[in-house]
């Protein structure tokens, strides 16, 4: 599992105070190569961290040695100091690893806005983790938990792709427990393979992929500053797979990724996945369902466990997208309660005890379908959320 | 107050059973005349319940005679015996008045969607609640507490207009606790006056009035399917007042009403101002300040007394608006948290325990300005919205 499972990769982490309440904060992912394209998305945000910014230029070129990440502090809206600490933080990982330079660094940051990072622990953070990186699985694992922040457990996925010239695996880790919306999805991810792919076609695969999986979470609307998603392949398979197939594996991947992100949203009490079908296009398909994991009232019901359909209809009546609204069928966890538009089956059939929920929103206007991943609104997210802390 | 302010409208108000809690759940407000223009905007939500689709053929002809408004049921994706109510409604009131056609009479409906209303218990309160009717003040309270759903109190509110010919008295009632979200604000109110004007002097103004009081409260982002806002003038005064006097009046009888529904918005601890200055257009400075009140994370963090600016920032990086995000300021309650995208005073020195909140974007931008008003996102808010009952 995670950065470490394919071949060429290496991690190290370390607790470097950063985070108030300790712990590991600190983790640099190391490209050995022999190859070291990359491709990365970013926020669509125009509310940018410091790391965004450099990151953007930096993955410019297709080429990246290394990645280093910290938790404990999104080192965004921190003024020109926050700028020269991400950029201090790139050349002290180039310079530590001695064969690199600063412009083949990425650097993710995740934490609250507005404070600076402590640039001395961060910095020594940085060649301690260096020093003591290795190749090991449990270095993946330790990466994965040291990017946490409100998660309550790391996430990680593995795919192997078998080729005909032997297996090519795939690893990743990822955090993001609050503002999963998407543009991408609130996140940061790290994917590594060791496939031996050109920087372009990692970019398209990682675009493709990110649009139906990271792209598709929208647990409570709100869009990070720091978001990033970066893919190194190390070339150390040797292996070139079928471009097709590596795209499946690594949407897969992402898939894996992103719906462990949905299972621990912060402080929900349900996973509800919302299936758009009969649209004209995906995109309309992605905008009504989008549309109810947006509406506050739909997603408080269920936390209530109330298959109230009447907020499903009102919210998708707000919608950019073509079809009647006296032509919707509404079915939840199985049940259609609305046909039609008008009442179906009695709401109280539907059981929406379960953590896990489907809402079917059948349109009737065209072929195109989506699904769209979000969470209820439940007074725990609001309590987590009126803290200051994230 | 309320609609029997203005010379030449009664109302009539009676408790018909619609309300499963009891209490006056159905009233007419009726134009006396001797003239019967008026006007009417409706929710912009294609999602729309059977008496705005009734309503917005009844107001084409700009003559109204009376409007029946009920609670206890919005008469919403309630198939095609929902929509032979609303029409069987306004017959039952035309007939009960004697000189009104179907046509002449508006439908407002709220509560739950999906539900049937009784046919026989709201037309036998039809006939009575016309039989009741008078024009004395109480008649117009009693009115407002009728369209009461999760309100705590009755909303009206009342403008005297002065010209050289005399005095024009412009009344309101409004309802609306939840879903305050723009396009219209997700409310009924009905709004009358004595003066003697044109259905399309009345449309111009009232369109104008509900686009910067109405529209911009967005209390929590949701956008009903019942929403409308009439306007009645019954030119009793006989008092024909300058187009731009009356605009004026209007507006601030529709700033009134919504800041009654800004107050008492379902769960709110904080009442909470969004002024966006610096914006290139007013369109623009809306849209950044919409972005900031949808923001759930925001509005949790307000909840919890805790000026974090950075949410603020990242909210407003989403908004379709031109400004360079590292230079806007935002203050809250006085205190300039962030200067230029970056951290000015202590966000500790903003005291957010008063429930009115001032949050202050400056763009520098442009020249334009706008204010939005929503509430914090509260727990009381989730409780109240995940029991099934509205």
């Amino acid at each position: 599992m995670s950065v470490t499972a394919p071949a060429g990769f290496s991690a190290g982490t370390v607790a470097a105070g950063l985070k108030s309440q300790g712990g590991p904060d600190l983790t640099v992912v190391v490209n050995e190569g022999p190859s070291f394209s990359a491709a990365a998305v970013f926020t669509s945000n125009r509310a940018k961290a410091h790391p965004i910014l450099w990151s953007e230029q930096a993955i410019a070129d297709g080429q990246v040695r290394a990645i280093v990440l910290n938790s404990g502090g999104a080192n965004c809206f921190t003024g020109p100091e926050g700028f020269a600490l991400t950029h201090q933080s790139a050349e002290k990982l180039a310079e530590a690893l001695g064969d690199a330079s600063a412009s083949d660094i990425l650097v993710c940051s995740t934490g609250l806005i507005g404070e600076l990072l402590p640039a001395g622990a961060l910095i020594t953070g940085i060649s301690q983790a260096v020093a003591l990186r290795d190749s090991s699985e449990s270095s993946g694992g330790e990466s994965a938990r040291a990017i946490m922040t409100t998660d309550s457990k790391p996430k990680m996925a593995q795919v192997a792709l078998t080729t005909p010239s032997g297996v090519v695996t795939l690893g990743g880790m990822a955090k993001g427990a609050g503002m999963l919306a998407p543009g991408l999805a609130t996140m940061l991810v790290v994917i590594t393979t060791d496939a031996l792919l050109e920087p372009d076609q990692l970019d398209r695969a990682l675009r493709q992929a990110s649009e139906v999986t990271f792209n598709r979470l929208d647990s409570d609307g709100c869009m990070s500053t720091n978001d990033q998603v970066s893919l190194l392949a190390s070339g150390a398979s040797g292996i070139t797979p079928g471009i097709d197939e590596f795209e499946t594996a690594l949407r897969a991947l992402c898939l894996d990724l992103a719906l462990q992100l949905h299972a621990d949203a912060e402080g929900a009490s349900h996973e509800i996945a919302i299936e758009v079908t009969g649209a004209l296009s995906d995109t309309e398909a992605v905008a009504v369902g989008r549309s109810v994991a947006r509406n506050n009232l739909f997603k408080a019901a269920i936390f209530g466990n109330d298959a109230n359909w009447g907020r499903v209809l009102a919210a998708i009546g707000t919608a950019d997208a073509s079809f009647d609204v006296y032509g919707v069928d509404v079915s939840m966890n199985g049940v259609r309660v609305c046909h039609e538009g008008a009442p179906d089956r009695p709401r109280t059939e539907v059981d929406l005890t379960p953590r896990k929920t489907h809402v079917l929103i059948e349109l009737h206007a065209g072929d195109a379908s989506a699904t769209v991943w979000t969470n209820d609104l439940t007074t725990d997210y609001v309590h987590e959320n009126s803290a200051y802390s994230s």
